[in-house]
């Protein structure tokens, strides 16, 4: 039987170190002892070893930062606003004002290795969000229940409304340290933010969170910023083949393990890949978030290198010119690739690979599509403040930002398959 | 049986993409395909996975930056450095360059993970130069010799000796990159150094590289903030601690399999647990060389989180403390510990674990010494080029060095152990 | 009779420092012999006396770069895209190469102090672009003729019309280096680019400038950027209103001298204010462009400064609000103002000061428009290559950018009067 | 007679801008309404026409920032120890607090155009220091006296000890602020120094200041940055040879004005040009300090220019050369140039320039030596504190710095005089 981990954990009463060190803000101090201790939690502190970035940096070799960081940093964005918001008169209480940076720093503690490919693979519909509230709620209980109006503002249950959306909105301070973060760590200076300038432009109006109207540009600039972060970097297409070929190894090895095959993997792995975990799962049995919670990138990693030994040829392929970073060949294109062009791609590595079937195919030709939109003006607004206290919806308020596009969805179409295949094709 | 993987390696003919986009110093160019393919094996590709600075993330969090960033860095600094010899009239063929840019980049291609760690536990004696030297003869063979005089200026065996002193000297591409790198991923901003500006006063007379004398005061500001990161940043003691638990682990870990214990572990790290390796067995067994080239930080991590769940309750107690950052307490002096304070410690941690014996008790208490020396005038000197081409040691020619502390290597004492212990004894 | 000073000017031929160290762009070499006597040259080394943002350091303390700074960074920023051209086949001859880093170096030669305060008010109709063909002419003389490609580049009638697209153009060099210098300067981040991306992605097709289709993001980023450079920096309204007491101050001060009054002034200042000066004389008195060869931004503030204690009122009371940053109130509006508002406040102005007459008053309050185009697709286009090797304006090639609005000139109208009298309004 | 302009200030009670932008620090808040209105009182916006560095970006053509900048953000710095300092639980009032944000911001408010030079020329033996302590008095009349207690921490008679040590001392505010922003904007990144850890590493014991232990290596670092920033930017030889080429100038002026010729200068030069300016003026004729506040850098620079036409061929020569930036040639010797060597050079200058007897000569060619010491031991020291609460001097507690160095001067010996002359030697 597997022990239970978290009893062994002492909460160390002195020395409790108050700043961390951070290349994008500075020095960051940590507001309060409970803050302290959460981050000292092993929940917490498993967020070390899950990259932000996942397989970016397959791409940009820099961008090896994890969600610790990011959380740490959209926490230290939190007391900023705070600030703010205090200096113009919103009445914010410590013990809000402690919540809010809760809520911020364990909005994404819900996040597993490789955060979709995971969703999608080893556990069955169960959303990272999902995930966060359960933690969240152990947690509460680890805490004495000190945590319920974090949790009350991350569900977007506490009276206040505007605390929820700066942990969870179009401007919240999760995006602004993420754009930040992650453009210091790609090397992709384009996306750098001026985040202190739009934390100085935030107002509360009737419990809603505003933009003053002279900070108009500086969210131009802010979803412009995104935008070119989605396609530069986080719809990278060599990350988006990397991250295909992880989700069809990942699958390719728990079908295996279905079919009895005994793969290498560490427990807290080999408990994805032999049970088929769906959120039920993660209610009732105590277990299986006691497996998650010790599962993290390191061990999808190893276990990878270590089938690239495998007796399974598909597997064994696909994990070598995984982990040897020979990335499958991808094209993008705005129309949906002909059927008849995905016909021959699939012929071709069929017979290259003597794969014996259209489901073993699957696992080496990948077609879909991607899409992202920036601003979605169905789901929440920026609402732009003027001196006359009108409020205008951002897309109203810029002649510059196309409303048109900027609600409307970017679907990009791919075709991925082995670059060996690539070659005798051209 | 396993298979050997890099038979499966093909050289991608078309699309070397030839730039990468770095941090710290912007866009890197590939400056051949012979580098390029370099850069693509699998031996190179593995740096991605061993971090530049082992454990050091566990105190600065961002420092998460790897070989495989250093070592590309490392030849962009060599392309400088050519750049300003070539114009000021130092004749350099086109083949020493690439010859230069190669033994830059695979100067720490025998670097394992937790380098230091690793070479102290699974395996015996074999440093990572040895280890760089055999990985350099397969990748010579590999590209048909065409690295050969790379591998001479590695070993410093080619003639013009300023080559091998650009690779690894008192003022090499290597420390230059390394100081600005891990300043900037570390958060400490005092480790920047003015790395445009040394190498802009590279110069090199009869065959040894020296600096012209107006940038004696950017040598002096180099060794002082490299003195500053040997204290703050790479012998920090927290990292020290962690690093000695690390090694704590693996000890014990290699001891319960030795007595047959049946250790969760990856193929490529349970083949050095069970295996007495040695310098010997790299040289005569390719199987070593092959499961080394394969082994990284992940494997270590992995299998150390499910060594949580291990019978043996020091394994156990060390791999849950490591893992969720309950690190133990290290106090550094500069007079060694007295006797009897050690034993005194000793009795409290046996009787805290209960630990049976001496032995055990190792595992759980550590003392010894670190020691740092900036500047090693016996080693080989920093020369200092006069107008009227007279040449000095830097000791010499600056009046603010302390030549005396410089050439004196600095040695500080610590005794590390549970923290349980500590809050008991105070 | 005042002495021409240039024929005093000696080329020294020893010691060319060959190296600038700039904040923005670190170390900028300088490319040939030609390009550092240009430099040299009093006509461009009065640049540095000439602010690069004019009066914007008053809301911006820091912005108090140069436009020799500008120039010198603009001239390497070509270096850096004739290098990119030429690594993708564009065939590039050093004296183009050459020819080109002078036209971009030159490009703004013309300018006097405040550029276009000065051309509303102390000359008369003539623009920068007239005097920098002026001055080139005269430099190309001095060399030699050895500018006259540069000229020819400059001027739009050199064959291969990128290189005049480099220089003057929506992408140009010139638009690169100021946005990110300025941006730099003034601490408002949101002005910083990626240049070297934008200019990675530059090509020439049929001696036009074009970007390639994966530096789409990068243009708009670029444009969004510059949009926004404009109303936070150069359009700021403190910054306007300043401009409007200055242009005030030049036009009162020539209108006193013209009535015989005997104003302080040096007499490269007084030349100016004496004298009705037009773009003939420029042509054919030689001592007109001499004069303005040695007037710049310190002669206008000294003399200022010694206009404090003028017996004319209204000379001296806008003397002194401006040296001592007592700046005027102003309003911007997407609306004119009210023909009866803006009578209103000059009613009250008049009594405030005892003005005698509308034209006095006309000193004291200023109404009028603003406006700023980011694209202007009728002038010149960004074309987008694709792959297949089709072209795109950029407005059509993005479906972000909004075209119609891009296209637009948005225009703000201002009202600006002493603060006293707001003080009284309000 | 000339008007007082002061009285024309009013200060303007409503819309007081709280925020500056700052390219080094940041956003910057201004702390009261009383920092405010001294902020926009005349003689502290005069700050914003004097450069920090002088004639140094003549050598770094970015280093044009001004006292302005350099007073706002060595308060801003300030402001971040007094908060550190509290969070020690040194006991700070708010009143004391602002007169230290007050005293650091007025610190240099004494200061002229080329501060040194000036002392050396146009007045007779009157430190910036005793004018700055006039001028804090008559700041003080004009808020009614709410400075007094900065003036006494000026003035080191304020009770506790350790404000006057923030505002001038071994590692006061000020030095902090220069070392940052003059790398900064000369682009000499070597003199970039932690000024946040520094601060981080502030105590008070028995009111005086100290490091803790920990902070020996920033300390370390502050030193030998600021020793490389003294030879690398502030006593750079081309700098120095400007300098003394201004000196002579401003010299020669004097000389040519109380020989009754009529050299153009505004009135704020002329007053000094042509009275013979000591502190007893200064004291006794309110006149003398009126003219002094509204003397800056603009009137030196427009001043030469003119002088370029002078009849006087020396004063003529100096100002052509030193406008157009053809420099003297310098050259820096450890040992004094031999008497020969200097008569040699100055009868070559004096046959050259046709100089008539020594007199002159001694405006064309100049000899002498600077000096340098980074840490003077003897004014006060850098207590580093122990955890047993011990202090020790940092030069005692380093074992790096060479005490006997760093507390000795340096001194470099200078000969310098016209190019054409070097030539014709050479």
């Amino acid at each position: 039987m597997r022990k239970v981990i978290f009893n062994r954990y002492i909460i160390s009463m002195a020395n409790k170190r108050k700043i961390i060190n951070d290349p994008v803000h500075g020095f960051i101090n940590i507001p309060s002892d409970l803050v302290f201790d959460l981050i000292q939690h092993p929940y917490f502190q498993r967020l070390r070893r899950i990259k932000q970035l996942g397989l970016t940096h397959l791409v940009y070799p820099g961008a090896l930062h994890t969600r610790f960081q990011h959380a740490i940093g959209a926490m230290h964005l939190m007391m900023s606003a705070i600030n703010v918001l205090r200096s113009k008169g919103v009445n914010i209480s410590d013990k809000e004002a402690e919540s809010a940076y809760i809520a911020i720093l364990l909005h994404d503690i819900g996040h597993g290795p490789f955060s979709h490919v995971l969703e999608d693979t080893i556990i069955n519909d169960v959303t990272h969000e999902e995930l966060s509230r359960l933690i969240m709620n152990r947690l509460n209980v680890y805490t004495g229940n000190a945590i319920t109006d974090a949790i009350a503002i991350f569900e977007n249950s506490y009276p206040a409304g505007f605390f929820h959306q700066l942990v969870s909105g179009q401007l919240d301070m999760d995006r602004i340290d993420y754009l930040r973060r992650d453009s210091f760590y790609s090397g992709v200076s384009e996306g750098i933010i001026g985040s202190e300038r739009i934390i100085k432009m935030l107002n509360v109006v009737d419990d809603k969170l505003v933009i003053e109207a002279k900070g108009i540009y500086s969210i131009e600039k802010f979803l412009v910023a995104r935008r070119f972060m989605y396609w530069q970097v986080y719809l990278h297409k060599t990350a988006l083949a990397a991250e295909m070929m992880l989700i069809s190894i990942l699958k390719r090895a728990r079908l295996l393990v279905s079919h009895g095959e005994d793969l290498f993997a560490p427990p807290q792995l080999r408990f994805f890949l032999k049970n088929n975990i769906g959120y039920e799962d993660f209610m009732h049995d105590t277990k299986t978030l006691d497996n998650f919670m010790i599962l993290d990138d390191d061990d999808i990693m190893s276990s990878i290198k270590s089938w690239i030994s495998a007796d399974d040829h598909i597997l064994s392929q696909l994990s070598g010119d995984f982990v040897n970073r020979n990335l499958f060949h991808i094209e993008l294109r705005n129309e949906p690739f002909p059927e008849e062009e995905i016909e021959r791609i699939r012929t071709a590595v069929k017979e290259a690979y003597n794969l014996k079937d259209d489901l073993e195919c699957n696992f080496m030709v990948y077609s879909g599509s991607v899409t992202n939109n920036t601003y979605s003006p169905s789901d929440e607004n920026i609402n732009i403040l003027y001196n006359n206290n009108e409020l205008k919806d951002i897309t109203e308020a810029s002649d510059m930002l196309n409303i048109s596009v900027l609600g409307k969805i970017s679907r990009k179409h791919y075709l991925c398959y082995p670059k060996t295949v690539l070659s005798r094709e051209q």
